[in-house]
C-alpha cells in the first residue's frame, strides 16, 4: 500500500577485534543490494594491502582531533592507541536517499550510535569461544604480542555487554553468519517505523 | 558464546481476508526448520479441501463458547460471523521447547495477541492495492457475494490498523513475500531478548 519514502537504516556491526567483522560485512556487501559501507577514518598505520578510502581514510592524530572539534564524527572511540570515527555527513545523506549504511566499528563507538541515534540497527558479532578469538589473533602476522595482549583484555570486557545490542550472531560458521546478518536487513526494510 | 536456552518466538501474521496469508505461510512452513503452525479453532464451514487438524479444528458455536469459558484461547475473534481461536496451551509448550510458532490469524486476534504476549513478533501483510484485494477475493468461487462485501468492508478497517504492527510485508511478488517473512523469523532467532 502507498508508503512513504523508505529512509535507510544504520546497521551497526560490531564485536571484539579479532571476530571477524571485516569479513563477514565484505561478504554481505556483495550479496545485497541498496546498501553502502561507510568509510572510517583512523590514525592506525595501515596494515599490508589495505587501500586509503577503501578500507579506511588514514589520518594523522592532530588532523583527527581537528575532525573532533569540528563535530564531523557520528561516533569516535580509542582502541589500542589508536583512534577510529566514522564520517557524519556522509552516512546522513545515504540513508535520507533510501541506501541502508552499514557501520564496522568497535564497541565503544557502536554504544555511542546507540544513543545518538537510537533507531539504528545494532549487531554483536561473538566468537564461539573466548579461545576461538585468542587463535585468530594471534593468527595475525600484522600485530605484536603486545598489541594482541591488550586487545585480548579488551575483548572480555567487550563481550560483557553484548546485552546492550539489538541481535547477536555468532560467528562459528562463515556463511551463517553472513546469512544471518543479511536476513537481519531484509527484516529491518520491513519494519513499522512507530511515528515519533 | 554460551547462551541460555532460546525460548522460540510467536510469529504472528496477519491481514485482510483475502490477502494471501495462508499461501505465503504454507511456503514459509516448507522451507523453515524448527518452526510449528499453530491450528486455529473455528465455526465457520468447511471449505472444499479442507481438512480437520490440519487447516482447522471445525467446532460448533456452543463448543468453542465453552472452551472461552475455560479460558483456553490465546485470542479469539468473531469475523464475517464465524468465530477463529488460538488454543493457548499448546502454543506455550512449543516455544518452551525452543521451536517458533507461527499463527496466521485475523487482524482482531492479532491485536489480542499484542496486548497479551508483547514479545510477540506481529507482522502484516498487505496487498499490493485494494483493487488487488478486490480481484482476489471476488475470484474465489467459495464465498456468497454478500460475504465478500463484508470482508471487503473489514479489510478497509484493518489496512488503516497496520502501524500497529512490527512489520509490514507486500504481498505484490508471492517469492519476495515468502523471502521476507523467511528473513524476519531468522533475524528473530538472532535477537538479544532483553531482561525483563
Amino acid at each position: 500500500m502507498s508508503s512513504p519514502k523508505r529512509i535507510g537504516s544504520i546497521i551497526v556491526v560490531t564485536g571484539p577485534s579479532g571476530v571477524g567483522k571485516n569479513t563477514v560485512v565484505e561478504q554481505v556487501l556483495d550479496n545485497v543490494d541498496g546498501i553502502a559501507h561507510s568509510i572510517s577514518i583512523t590514525t592506525r598505520d595501515k596494515r599490508p594491502g589495505e587501500q586509503e578510502g577503501k578500507d579506511y581514510f588514514f589520518r594523522t592524530r592532530a588532523e583527527f582531533e581537528k575532525l573532533i572539534a569540528q563535530n564531523e564524527f557520528l561516533e569516535w572511540a580509542e582502541f589500542a592507541g589508536c583512534l577510529y570515527g566514522t564520517p557524519k555527513a556522509w552516512v546522513k545523506e545515504q540513508i535520507e536517499n533510501g541506501l541502508d549504511v552499514i557501520l564496522e566499528i568497535e564497541v565503544q563507538g557502536a554504544m555511542q550510535i546507540a544513543k545518538q541515534c537510537p533507531e539504528s540497527v545494532l549487531v554483536f558479532l561473538s566468537p564461539p569461544s573466548f579461545d576461538a578469538l585468542k587463535e585468530r589473533l594471534n593468527g595475525r602476522a600484522t600485530e605484536t604480542p603486545e598489541k594482541i595482549a591488550v586487545r585480548l583484555e579488551k575483548a572480555k570486557n567487550e563481550l560483557t555487554q553484548r546485552h546492550l545490542f539489538n541481535f547477536e550472531i555468532i560467528n562459528d560458521n562463515l556463511e551463517v553468519a553472513v546469512s544471518n546478518l543479511i536476513h537481519i536487513i531484509h527484516a529491518e526494510r520491513c519494519r513499522i517505523l512507530k511515528a515519533q
